[in-house]
Order: structure tokens, then sequence, then C-alpha cells
């Protein structure tokens, strides 16, 4: 592997071996360390030893491949002309750090050697030159220190252990009387020198190796060591960073902030990394190493005030990062040291924020002609729209509230956002809160079921104990923009005395409670939400804010995202309502509208159990004719809504035992109110009774053995459909029949659904254009989808059921063993949150080529739950599908996630140009590594290793993906400081 | 369509255009006078106008094809010759007969003319002929009437009017006061015509065509027609005949069995129909009609006695019969007439007989040379095989019982067989009855489940209230070889009060019942059951009778099939007697060893029932340890019997709670045995309750939340292997993980098992070397079949699950509505019978093909259900299994149904001959068509169009086919008769 290209990179004083693309093989320190010094940045010279060298260094049993040394010292000595001082040099000696440097960033996993160089000759030296003997011996100290922990191994493995340097550090301290470090004396410090070497040769049985160039292999040793440490190993297995890659190794020349008051450091952003605010943002300290910016021991200053302490490096700083903003099209994390006034620039990098801000930076950079539309959308997650979308906690009452303690249990996010409310236990409960009392509610449940709709409606957020991310709670928590925290763990609801227990305390019914279905964290107390400006004026509640709207940047990156995609995106409405505001949040049909959901209103849910109850096919029909005219009016309201566009509506598809009460006590009440005796009904409920109800007489093997049932809904819909028409609106309906597995099937039900349309056009003088087509939801659909398709107009993938039957995984049985399955990773990642593509997606491959064989150019959809994962939608854009469907929230995340899906196609050659329409782009279009990046939270880890990673980005840590999808840095103000903290030390 | 070939075949004199290979073309009967004509023997002449003239017919909307006319005359002058006779003439008329002949033979569907071309000239050449007025006008009111109502359309089309005709001669009889048609004189039949002429005028507004050409064509006409009468049309679609296929018309010279003392008629096999002896098997009538043979007025006469009336038509026809067997290879059912001394062949084909006499006549042909092995083979069905195994009823006795009106219901035929018995309703009751009051008993059940399987073996058969052919009553039945009547409709039970209702009877506990498990009949009362002679034998009960026994006979037909097949059959067996019996009975490994089913021993429940109830891992594992000495003990019996043969054993399946009680009282009893808590115990039964448990937690997802479940199976495993190893034996176990859906789910459990198994080799200091699989059981397992065979080293496709995810269709849940499916015809066959091939069949193709990729020659086999369904098996031949498992008593069936996939691939060339063995062949291997045909009950309706259809034989049936596999016919004397005599009228 080594050996094959270049192993050691120089960079310095203008000129540089490599380059910010060559991330792979210098990782991304050493690629920007090069970049900065190739356009002219005052860097201090140094070289990288690539990734391909750490690779050889393991397959050589962690032992240097040939020729390394030559192209060390050699670049070492480019490094000595350059900065004008020699290693080892008794009065100019050249110190350097030794830091890692991988192809993502690993930040504190790994280990690093400042001061490297440093002998009790060199010191002298450097004691001449500062004249500051305090200084010189401190950073000696340091030195040993840190070479005596990283290279020689003393530090102790466990946190529990005292590292055997401290403690001497710490009775010299005490000898002295004093508190801090920054109170002993240089000879304290020589003192300390030689206790710190003793202690090595005792432990090492070797002396201190005073002989720099034997520190600096040492060095270079131990980095690439630290690559295979447990805390890096553990790192990239929770983050999927492929072991292969290995490190590079970044050999430097010092430069200090700390030698005196014409020195300083800091760390800066160049546009505001919470807000996305174009203005220079940061912080420094005058005589201060990069540690003390983020010790807390001293308070940074504003960047501003840089100007009064150092007009000309202020000055300097400023065009720098105007430059490197330019330069790499993005906004960038800077470090810089200020060396007796000279500035030095130590790292660039794309800086971290938040989802809003990303955005917002994203399309002010567009407007400012910086990149194209095209990078903009690339460069834009899903993640960070649906920030848009949510309410939110104010952020810094959340963090008060987290480490107040007062997060009572987490469960899966299941509806973003946040929401605080009076808890209530049943449905009706929180109609009442809500109507009588005004008061918000969150409605918890063990689990939710049909009944509870109207209480879900009613609630601003659902909490329930057990389910799912796609359990009943939270599809249809999805589906109305509620927040939902599902199946959270410790959550025991007694029903009876409306309370709940969790995390040992007790709640009552009314007692407030906060939950964020973004994190799925459930909090106690009242904790202020915000509105979501954006739902709120796609709404028409609120107007938008002027240019640096919420709304204004979200609509901008929704039209760029429709200028690009192919993909259309529908919604699953159903209900005119919801139809409504699919089409607000742009959708371009409605995919997938269940009359189930029709049927739990309070006249319909009698009609439907007396047709459930009925005797025969006269007595059935008569109670479904009562429905008709209720389901007409329904489907009157969704046409008008959808004016012009289609509305697919699938026939009855749950198990008829769902309408049925079930506890004895309802069997009596329904007994009594539909007039049948109590024995009738308790066997008609039992034997409606099934042991997989999943796999039960469902879909349309409902429709087939009681075709009256498909019949009178079809009437329903060509009614509606004629009275839509008449008011001179266009109407496109779409039947579509659920759970096919054979021709056969669709074969009966078209010919019900056909006759039943004819029926209408014929009573109704009129004629309405109409598809018949079908849900491919089981494996035999998709491997028969030729079959099939002589049936269909169209096919919908149906994801949920096909997911769980081809994995035979029942969705509200999986809550025993699927967390255990994604703990283990035995599973990458929920199959029934994102597509799993080797498995129900080559069934969807299958489906889509049969079924264009056999009908050329036929429409095919998918309006399971997966129609709104990005990453799933990328799939079926690939797979060559005509639109995708999801609750109406997700529409947005959808059209851009079919955006992405395009700009990677044509990064791979394979994408089309939109007719009639002319892209924006000033520069070549996003790469595909980019656009995939924004779309695709985790690559797949076994596929990794074989493709280049993805650029520039770290995975996002695995955890926090399967717990809440990458929300919680939101809000926060500069959250890259804290984290950067770390590997900030001494420069 | 016509007119590319001849139209038109004639026959007579020894010479014929057709042959009996020209079946598609001139249907059974005229390919068949062809043959006979061909070959010498004496046949009427006549000519076959052909299938293909009837499709231009239709195409034609119902008018003759060009050029038909002038090759109707011309054959029709060649009869004239032939037969020295002339169509019209007024002194010695040619009359003839007008036949449908279809491809295959449709009884009694469509129209036949017999004495046409008679008319008021014509009948005096016949009677200055016959000398004979009364026989004259017999024959000609007969054909008037005959005519009149098949050619004019007189018949009524309601079976509830009468015929027009028949009033008229009823009245006749009333004003003559005779009693009998044969009463009448020459002058009353001489009216009779005129007032049937007049009745013809008056409805047809026409005259009686009196020109025997018009009378010819019209009865072409009529039998063409005949094709598409009702009848006909529902005939067809229930034994999926396609109506393309179209019928031909023969049209024959008539002779005359009924002119006097020397002419006869009769109807003969070539052997005995119900048993299979070579003996000419017949009857006969001096002076008559072919009707008067069958209908009752008349007793028929024993074929030998035709000796003594005519000793030269007699020599004639023994000679005749001896001839056609010999030119057929078969055993021919044959028609004949004696027309004033001289022998006349009417018809010939294949006789029908009983499924044990076919057998012995194939076994008995190839003994005297006349077919090789391999036809002989391929003329024996799996049904007739299966006679073989199966108890019976004494044929007279059940006959006797049905007539007397003693049937009670009707369930599903779920394990073959007739058992009779005291009904109980509890397994304790059946064990006790069994073994206190030494009585046979019938375990009756509303379902049976795992606790109640002591009781079905104490029991001789098995009935349930509910369940399908698969259920678990069906399933463990068939392992068993108990009789076992399934889902039997109208049958309730009422356990508390031990008694039953059915057909309005109330049976209460130790009523004697008797059911067919072959037919699904119940039926009340005693009637005696005989033992299968081959399962007494097999089993050590008894010895083989000798030469003629049929044991003999079976064990050649077993010895021939293995010496043909390929494929290997293994059985499933879970206890050491179960695999002693499959040894027995051919198999050569077992295919599938259920663990659960040793859990549910007495001790063993406990155990398990603590460990499902253990707090941890090691509460678990204290628990199964107690299990460990119980299961092997069972490994250790199972490997013996199995000597040196494979044994495939798979890991725990069944979700946990299925080991537990459900009821209050018995997790009140329970939770006192085990000293827990009620509450507490209660609380773990409902948190293991699952809304589907068949997608739950079941398979290795419990191996691998529990790992120490499958880790102790796997030690009492290799403990037991090496004990048995120890004894000089060679073990060959093959550990099978369960529900695999995801490559890494099979790498966890491998991992464990692999640790187990070396731990135990370690400790034993010996090694037997084993092999590590899985179930392909679920449609990801299938699609994704390469990524598993990195972790396996065998499939076994466990095609009950499979389907049921495939099409997702719970078993259980599947009685509302696949009978349904069924009886309309929405699903061709059951497919938990049989295995779907468009679906299922698919995945095992997927399966089959990733999987050798990644594995080349990975060993392949099934062991669902369907591992003993024929059609199956030669599926899973054609896949490129290595075996097929089934229950033991399927093993011979499934031996059988290996050799017949092997025969049809030979037909095809696609056939491999046994090394180091010579096929036994005089003549080439059979035919595809003959070898499918044995094995393949149903032909798909579907693809039948589009092949040629299977020669010669009708499809069975298929109402008959679904409810009981054609076993119907077994034990009833000459069951050909009866059926013929329709067809048979005066010649």
């Amino acid at each position: 592997m080594a050996g094959k290209t270049k192993a050691v990179y120089f960079f310095g004083g203008g000129t540089a071996d490599g380059r910010a693309t060559d991330l792979d093989l210098l990782g991304g320190k050493g690629a920007n360390l090069a970049e900065m010094t190739r356009i002219g940045l005052p860097v201090p010279a140094g070289f990288t030893i690539s990734t391909e060298v750490c690779a050889a260094y393991y397959e050589n049993r962690r032992d240097f491949p040939a020729g390394l040394q030559d192209d060390v010292h050699q670049a070492l000595r480019r490094v000595e002309r350059t900065m004008g001082a020699t290693f080892g040099d008794p009065s100019n000696p050249l110190l350097v750090s030794v830091r890692s440097g991988a192809r993502v960033s690993m930040p504190g996993m790994m280990d690093s050697v400042l001061n490297l160089g440093m002998n009790d000759i060199t010191v002298q030296g450097m004691i001449e030159q500062t004249q500051n003997p305090r200084f010189a011996y401190d950073s000696y100290r340091r030195f040993v220190q840190m070479y005596g922990d990283v290279v020689l191994g003393l530090r102790p493995a466990s946190s529990r252990e005292e590292d055997p340097f401290e403690q001497i550090l710490a009775k010299k301290k005490r000898r002295r009387g004093v508190e801090f470090d920054s109170d002993l004396t240089a000879l304290d410090l020589k003192d300390l020198v030689q206790k710190f070497k003793v202690l090595i040769r005792e432990r090492t049985k070797r002396p201190f190796p005073e002989d720099p160039l034997k520190q600096l292999w040492g060095a270079i040793g131990a980095v690439f060591g630290s690559w295979m440490n447990d805390r890096a190993v553990a790192y990239r297995r929770m983050n999927e960073i492929p072991a292969e890659w290995g490190t590079a190794v970044n050999v430097q020349a010092m430069v200090y902030g700390n030698m005196g008051d014409d020195c300083g450091t800091g760390v800066a952003f160049t546009r505001d990394p919470a807000t996305g605010d174009k203005s220079f943002y940061g912080e420094f300290l005058m005589n201060a190493q990069g540690e003390d910016v983020v010790a807390g021991t001293r308070t940074p200053m504003p960047i501003e005030q840089l100007k009064s302490k150092s007009r000309k490096a202020y000055g300097q700083l400023t065009r720098i990062q105007t430059t490197l903003e330019k330069h790499y099209r993005d906004m960038q994390d800077v470090e810089f040291t200020i060396q007796r006034g000279k500035l030095w620039m130590l790292q660039t990098r794309s800086g971290k924020r938040t989802g809003k801000a990303s955005v917002r930076i994203a399309v002010d950079m567009v407007d400012e002609g910086l990149i194209t539309k095209e990078e903009a959308l690339s460069r834009i997650t899903a993640d960070q729209i649906e920030q848009f979308l949510s309410p939110g906690f104010d952020p810094l009452a959340k963090k008060a509230a987290i480490e107040a303690g007062r997060v009572l249990g987490r469960g899966l996010p299941a509806g973003p956002g946040a929401a605080c409310g009076r808890v209530v236990f049943t449905a009706e409960d929180a109609e009442e809160w809500v109507k009588e009392k005004k008061e918000p509610v969150i409605l918890t449940r063990i689990e939710t079921s049909p009944e509870d709709i109207r209480g879900m409606a009613a609630a601003v957020g659902i909490l329930t104990a057990r389910g799912g991310m796609t359990s009943h709670a939270a599809l249809v928590a999805r589906q109305m923009g509620k927040v939902c925290v599902a199946g959270c763990e410790g959550l025991a609801i007694h029903y009876k005395s409306k309370k709940m227990t969790i995390a040992g305390r007790t709640f009552k019914q009314g007692d407030w409670i906060s939950i964020d279905g973004s994190t799925g964290e459930v909090l106690e107390d009242k904790l202020e939400t915000r509105p979501s400006e954006v739902v709120r004026v796609i709404q028409g509640k609120s107007k938008a804010k002027g240019k640096t709207s919420e709304y204004r940047i979200f609509s901008k990156v929704m039209q760029w995202a429709d200028s690009v995609r192919h993909l259309k995106v529908r919604a699953n409405a159903d209900q005119p309502d919801q139809a409504k505001l699919a089409v607000a949040f742009g959708a371009e049909g409605i995919g997938l509208c269940r009359t189930e959901h029709m049927f739990f209103g309070e006249k319909k849910i009698m009609a439907v159990r007396e047709m459930i109850l009925g005797e025969d096919y006269q007595a059935r029909r008569a109670a479904l004719a009562k429905i008709l005219p209720l389901q007409r009016k329904d489907f009157v309201g969704i046409f008008r809504a959808m004016k012009d566009k289609p509305v697919t509506i699938r026939t009855l598809d749950p198990p008829l035992h769902e309408f049925l009460p079930h506890t004895d006590k309802e069997i009596r009440a329904l007994a009594a109110d539909l007039g049948v005796k109590v024995p009738k009904l308790m066997a008609r409920v039992e034997s409606l009774r099934e042991l997989n109800p999943m796999l039960g007489h469902r879909g349309c093997r409902l429709g087939i053995v009681y075709p009256e049932i498909t019949e009178i809904q079809v009437r329903a819909i060509m009614d509606a459909a004629c009275d839509v028409k008449r008011e001179g609106k266009k109407v496109i309906p779409e039947i579509m029949i659920p759970l096919v597995s054979h021709a056969s099937e669709l074969r009966e039900q078209e010919r019900v659904v056909r006759r039943a349309a004819e029926e209408v056009f014929k009573r109704r003088k009129m004629e309405v254009p109409y598809l018949v087509g079908t849900m491919i939801e089981l494996p035999r659909a998709a491997l028969t989808a030729d079959q099939i398709a002589a049936h269909a107009e169209f096919f919908s993938f149906g994801t949920n059921d096909l997911t769980q039957t081809t994995f035979g995984i029942s969705r509200d049985d999986a809550g025993r063993f699927l967390p255990f399955y994604l703990d283990k990773d035995i599973l990458e990642s929920d199959p029934f949150a994102s597509i799993d593509r080797d498995g129900v997606g080559e069934l969807l491959k299958i489906a889509v080529e049969k079924g264009r064989a056999a009908r050329p150019g036929m429409k095919l959809g998918i309006c399971g739950e997966h129609g709104g994962d990005p990453r799933t939608v990328v799939f079926c854009h690939d797979l060559g599908l005509d639109y995708v469907s999801c609750s109406p929230y997700r529409v947005p995340v959808a059209r851009l996630a079919a955006a992405h899906a395009e700009l990677a196609a044509r990064a791979e050659g394979r994408g089309r140009k939109k007719a009639g329409k002319k892209t924006s782009a000033k520069k070549a279009p996003a790469k595909k590594a980019a656009a995939k990046k924004a779309t695709v939270k985790k690559a797949p880890a076994k596929k990794a290793p074989a493709k280049k990673a993805p650029a520039k980005k770290a995975p996002a840590k695995k955890a926090a993906a399967k717990k809440a999808p990458a929300k919680k840095a939101a809000g926060k103000k500069a959250p890259a400081k804290k984290a950067a903290g770390k590997k900030r030390a001494a420069r």
C-alpha cells in the first residue's frame, strides 16, 4: 500500500506538496494546512505523513515502511530551512508538534505531542531567544509530561487512576503553597522536569530520550498507534468509520501565543454558526495558549476587540477569513496564533453550525454568487429543513432543564418538535381539557388505537409507553404534524387511577410535562416552546417577516428543490383539512387516502358495526348504504382541496375486528345500541379474532369475500367525483386495492370497481376518468408484478407491510428484539424507518422491472412510511418511480431529498435536466459525494470501505441518529466551541 | 385453423387415415377406432371429423368451413363401399351413429345421434333385411326422438320439464295398457314415429328432415354445438379443459346386438379393474343393446359364459383383448357388439381401475415384459401408493353406511386412512380410555395444540372443528401416520359437557364414530377398518404374504423408484421411534428434527417454564441445564436410529409463550409449582403475548436475545453425538438455525453454535464433524441468499413459513377466506398444500441461484410440509435441490415423485442416468407427458392451453382433488361400470 504514492508531504513558505482535495491521503488537518500554505496564507511550515503509511505501518506489524526515515528527515530539513531554526540546535532550536489527522475528524480520540524537540540543551536556546526561563521550562515540563503519557505509555489506562505526572505536580504545588500552575516559578518547573524524568526512568527502565530525532520517531509511532487505541476503535465503530482508512501524522513547527503581550491565540467562524448571520464571529486571548481560550480560567474576548490589541493582525485575519470563505466556498472555522505580532494560521475547516444557520448560509451564499443553487441544495440536509417545520423548546431553557436533571426518560423520536402540556390518559380527557379548560395536553397512552384519533388531534403531543417508529401513535402523529415520543422506556401508566410513574416519580392527570419529539426526551414541568414560523405562515396564521425570515429561506430552498427534482411528491391524507395542508406543503397529489380513517366518525362507526354484524349480503349492503353519504362528503372535501391533482384512494384495508369493541362492557353497550343480543355479538367479536391479524382477513380479502364493501366505497368516490367535476374542477381519482398477493384478486376487485363506477356514471349521466391500481405490499405481489400489471394501471409500494412480510417481523411485536438488534449491530438501521435495500429494495426492483415490462410506462409510487425518509426517496428516484407519498409535514423533506437524488444522479452522469428550465449553475453541479452526504445521514458500514467515503464530513453519530435524528445541536449557541476545545492545546 | 391439415379421417376395412397418437386431432374415441382398424380388428367403418374443424366451426360463427362437405361425402362413399350398404338406400340402407369425441373423455356432457339415415323409405329396407318390423320401427322411433331432442332442440332446457317425446310415449303406453316400451308392437311404434313427426312440425314449423344427408349435417352441427352447451362448459371449467381443444365428430356405421339370438353386446376389461388380477373380466347380454347391459332390467352374464353362447365370438374376443393389451401396453376397457354372429369392436380405451389394481397391473406388466419399469413408475401415482399405506374401511360396509345416510359431515382429508373409535374430547381422556379401557378412541378437539400430543399418539384418529391442511392437528397427524379429519364444518364441541353436535345429532364421550381421513367424511357408528398390510410389515407386526402380497408390490415399486431418482428423500422426525419408522420407510436422513417437541415432556416443560421466567442469563442457563440431559437422551436415540445418515436439528423456534399456560387456573397452578407469585407470573405471561406471534419473537430471534438457549441445545446435541460415535456409529449432525432474515443473525448464531460445540469436543476429547446451516423461510432470506450463504453450509427451505410471508397469509387465520378463494378459483390450489410456483417458487429459484453462486455445491433441501407433495417434489428436483424432507409416512410417496421428476426430465433430455446402474428399459423411457401425469394430479389451467395436454387421461375432478385426493374409487368393485353405462347406448 505505502510507497505507491508519496509518503511525506511538505508544506511551508508558500508551497505545499498536497492540497485540499488530498483529504483521503493527508487527513482533514494536513490537507487544509497544505491548501492554506498553497494560497499564500501564513502557516507554520511542516509536513504530513500520509494515511497510506499508517496502513503500511499496521501491515508491517507496527513498523515503519522502508524509506520513510529518509523522507521524514528530508522534509524536516525543509521545515528547518523555511522556519530558520534547526531541530536540536542549542541556540535556535526548531520545536514541532506531532498530531494525528484522519480523513474525518475524531475529536479527542487520538494522541498529539507538542513542543517536541526540547531537551536540557535546547531549553537553553529557548531561554536565550525568549528571555523567558519560566516560559521555556513550562513548555519543557509540559512536553516531558505529554511525551511520558502518550509516547512512553505512562498515562493510566483507567480514568479512575490519577496521572503520575499530575501527582508530582500536585505535590509540588502543595509544598510551594500555591493553587495554580501559573504560580510556580521557572525553578519549580525546572525541578519538575527533573522529577518527571526520574519517574520515567523508574517506570520504563530507560532514560527520557534527549535526542530530538528519537523523540520525533517515538511520537510518530505513538500517533499511528493511537489509531488503534480502545477509544478510537469504539468511536470508529459507533460512527462507522472503516479501520482501513488510517490516520495521517502532521509534524509542524510550533508557534506560541503565550510568549508575551504581543502574542495571542483565538478561534473564529467566518459567519455566526448559531444564526448563519454574515458577520465575523470569534474569540481570542492575548498572551495565551489555545487551551486557555476554552478552559474557562480566563474569559476570552470577542474577535472585534482584537482590532484594538493588534490592528495589523486583525486586519490580516479579516482579510484571510474572507479569502478562506471564498476559496472554500463555505463557512470556515479557523484557529490562529499571533507570535510576537505575527499572525499564523493553524487550522481551517468547514465550520459546524446549527441546522437553521446551515440553510441560511447556503441560501445567502447563492445570493452572494459564491455557490450555485445546486450546491446549496446539496449542503442542506433533510434534518435541517425539518427544523424549520417543528416547534422547538427555548434552547437555553431546555439546556437548563437537562442540567437540572429534569429529564425523566427517553423514547423514540416519533414526531419531531417540542410540546408541553398537561398529562391526560384518555382521548376523552384530552378533548375535554382542551375544550373546557383551554389547556394544552399531552395524551399519554400505553399505546394508541384508531379510537384515540380525536384525542390525538386535540393534544399538542403524544407520549406512549409501547410501540416503535411506525406504531399507530407515530404514524398518526406524523401525519397530523403532532409532536410524539413513542415507546418510552420505564414509563408505567395506570389508566384506572389516571396516574403514570417514570423515573421513580408519579404524575397524575393535569400535571405538566414536556416532550421533545426530535430527541425522544421526556421532561418534567413546563418548558416553553416556540412554534415553527414556516408552518404558521403556511397555515395562514402568520405572515413572513421579511428578507431574513425563516419562511423566505425555506421557500427559496423548496423552490430550488422543485426546479431540480423529477420525482414527484405526494402526501398521505385522509381528510379535507389534511389535503389542504398537504397542498400548502407542496404536495402534488394524494398518494394514499385511507378510507378506514373515515369510518371512525361517530355516526359512521355504528353503521360499520352494523355492516360487520350483518347476516348476509343484503343486510351488509343496507348498513353500508348509511355510510355512503358520509364518505361521499369526505371525498368531496378532498377532491375540492386537491383541485386538479390526482388522489389515490385505498379501499378498506384493516381487519373488521378493528371496528368492534373488545371489552365486555363495550360489547354490552354496543349490543344495546344495535339491539342485538349480547351473546350473539360476543360470538361475532370472538369469531373475528385472529391469531395473526396482520396476515389475516384484511385488505382486498375483505373486498373479495364482501364485494359490497368495495362497491359502496367506489360509489361514494365516484359520486363525489361527479359532484366536484360539476363544480368545474378536474378530478383525478385513482382507486387502489390493498394487499393483493395474486393477480386474480386484483382481477376480481377491478371488476367490482369498474361495475360500480359505470353504474354511477350512468346514473349521473357523466363520466370521470379514473385509474384502478394496487398496492404492492406483499412479496408475492412484487414477484408476480408482471401478472398483476395486467390488471393494474398503477402500483403503489406499501413498504410498511412489505417490510413486515419480507423480514417476517411484526412492527407491533418487534419491540422485544429489534432494539436489541440495533444495539448489537445485527441490523444497521430500523428497516421500518429507512428502506432495506438488499431485501425489500430488491423486491421493489423486481416489481418495477416486471411491472413496466408488462405495462410500459405504468405509474409507480411509494406510499409507505418510508416515503418521507430521505434515503428512501433517493432509492425511489434511482429506481425510476414517478412519485413518493408521505405525511404532509414530510413533504418538504421529500422534495429536498428528491432534488438531492437528481443531483447525485447528475454527478454520475445519470441526471436529467428539467425540460424548458435553465439551471443557474455557474460552476459544475455539486459532486456526487456532496449530494449524497446531504441527504444520507449514515453510509452503510459494510459498503463504505469499498468506495470512497463522503468527503469532509464526519458521519453523524450512530447512536444519535437512532434516537434523535441529528437535531440535538439545534438552537445551541456556537455548538462547535466546546468540542473543539480539547483538541486545541498549546501551539 | 382448419384446412391446414386433413379435416376428415376415414377408418374401416383394415385401413385408417388416423392412428392412436392422433389423439389431439381425432379425440380419444376416433383415434382408437382408427388404431383398432389399422391393427386389423373388426371395426364398423366410419370417419372422424377432426377437432380442428370444431375450432374453425366456432371461428366461422357456427358455420362449416369450406370444403368440408366434399370431404364428408367422399368419406361417406368409402363407408358405404366398405360396409356394402348405401346411405338412404331403400333396400339396403347404411345407418350411422354421430358421436362426439374430445381429447379427454367428458362422459355424458355432449350429444350423440344414433340410427341416423332412417326415414320412411329406409325403414322398409331395414324391415326387409331383418325381417323384424318391430326392431326396425323401434330403431326409427328412437332415432326421430333423439334427432328431435338433440338436433332440433326439443329437449327441455330444465330437467324439471318432461321430454315432449316421452310424454307422447307414456300416453301411448297408458292407452295400450302396457308397462314397458318392449310391450309396444311394431304398429304402435310406427304410430309413435308419425306422432313424433307431427310434434316436430308443430314445434319447429318445419317438417322432420327425411333426407339422410340433411340429417347427417344437422347431427354434425349439433355435436359441434354441444361442445358449448352449459353442461359441457361447466364440466370443462371444473376439470380445467380448455375450450380451444374442441371435439371431434365420429360418424360410424351402426351395428346391432339386438337383431336376434345370434346377436349380443358387452363390455370387458383385459384385467380385473378392482384387484388388478390378470383375468379377462366383463359382462354381456345376448340380443341386447349396449344400454341394456347397464340398465338393470336384465342381469348381464359374466364374460366367460359367452363361450357357451358364441364360441367363435368368444374366441375372437379373447384373442382381440390380448392383442389390444399388448398393442396398447396397458389394461384396456373394450366395448363390443355381436351382430348376427359377427364380432364388432366399438371402443377400446385405457381401463379405469382402483389405485391398488393400477399398481399391481403396472408391476405385473413389467414382469410380463410388456412395459419397462420406468413406464410402470410413470403410470403409478402418488395417491395409489398412498393407498398401500393407509388403513381403509371395508368398502362394502362404507358404501352401505353412505347409502344409509350415516355421513354426519365433511372436513379436510388431513391424514389419510380410515379410523373408528370412541369419541373423546381431551388428550387425558384419550390416554385414559386407551390405557384403562383398551378401547380405540377418536380425539375430537376444536383445534389441537402441542399439549395434546400424547393424546393424539394414543388415539387412532383425530377430528377437529377448525384448522386447515397444515393446522397443528394435520401436521402432527401426518407425521404420526394418524388418520385425521380437520376443520369439519358444522361440528360444535362442548368441552365442559363432553359432548359434540354435528348434523343435528349429539354425541357424548364414548360414543362410536368413524372418520375417513382420505375423503374427509365423518360417519356415525362403528365401521370396520383394515390396517395397511404394508405398514404392518414395515413395522414388523406382520409378514409379507408371498408373491401377490401388497408389500411385495409396494417394495418393488419403491425399489424401481430408488433406482431412477436422484433427489434424496429425508423425513421430518423429532423422536427416536419416528426416526426408526422413517428409516423403515426409506428415509435417507432426517431433514427436520424440531427440538421444541422435545420440550413438552412432563419434566422438561417445567424446566422450560423456569427458563422463561428466569430473571437473567444465569437463572435461565441454570433452568436450561435441567433440560440438557433429557434432550441429550432424545438425541442419542435419534442418532442411533439414523445410524450413518445425516440428522438436521433445528434450534428452538416457537415463541416462548407457547410454553406457558394461558388460563387463570393454569397460571395459578404453575405459580404454585414454581413457587413464584401469581401476579408476577401473570405479568410475564402477559408481557410475552404478541399481536402477530407468527411474525414475533421466535426462531433465531430467541437464540440471539437468549444465546443460552442455543448454547444448551448445541451442547445436548454434541454430547449425544459423542456418545453415539463412541458406540462406533457414524453421526452426522447438521445444526439448523430457523427464521433467519439477515446474514448477521446467522453469523451471530453460528458463533454461538461453534463455540458450544468446541467446548463439548474439548471436554470429551473427541470431535464429530457437523454442519451449520439455516432455514430459508422468509422472503428476505431468499432474496439475500448470497449473503447468508457466507455463514451457511446448507439451506433448508421452510416453505410453510415462506408461503405465509410471501402471500401475507396466516395459515391459522386463512379459514375465513382461503376456502372462498379456492371455491371461486381466485387461487388454483391451496398454497400450503402444493407449492406456489410463481411466487414462493420464484423465491426458491432466487435463493438456489444466489446461494450456490456464493457457495458452489452447497447442500439444499426442503423441509416444509410441501416436501411430501408430489408436485412440489417434482419442482424441487427441477430446481436442483439435493433432498426433500417430509413426514415418515409420506416418504414412499416422495420417493416415487422423485422418480417421476427424473423420468420427466429424461423425456425432455434433461435427465441423468444413475451412475453404475443399467436401466432395464426395453423401450424408450416413458414420454414426459405420461410421467408428469402420474405425479401431478392437476395441470395448472392457465398454462395448459399453450402446451399439449397430458395424453389419454381426463384431469381429475377438481372438486374431488381439493377435498379428497383421489381415493374415492378405492376398493369398489368394477368402478368403471356404472359411469360407462350412460354413454353406451344402442350400437
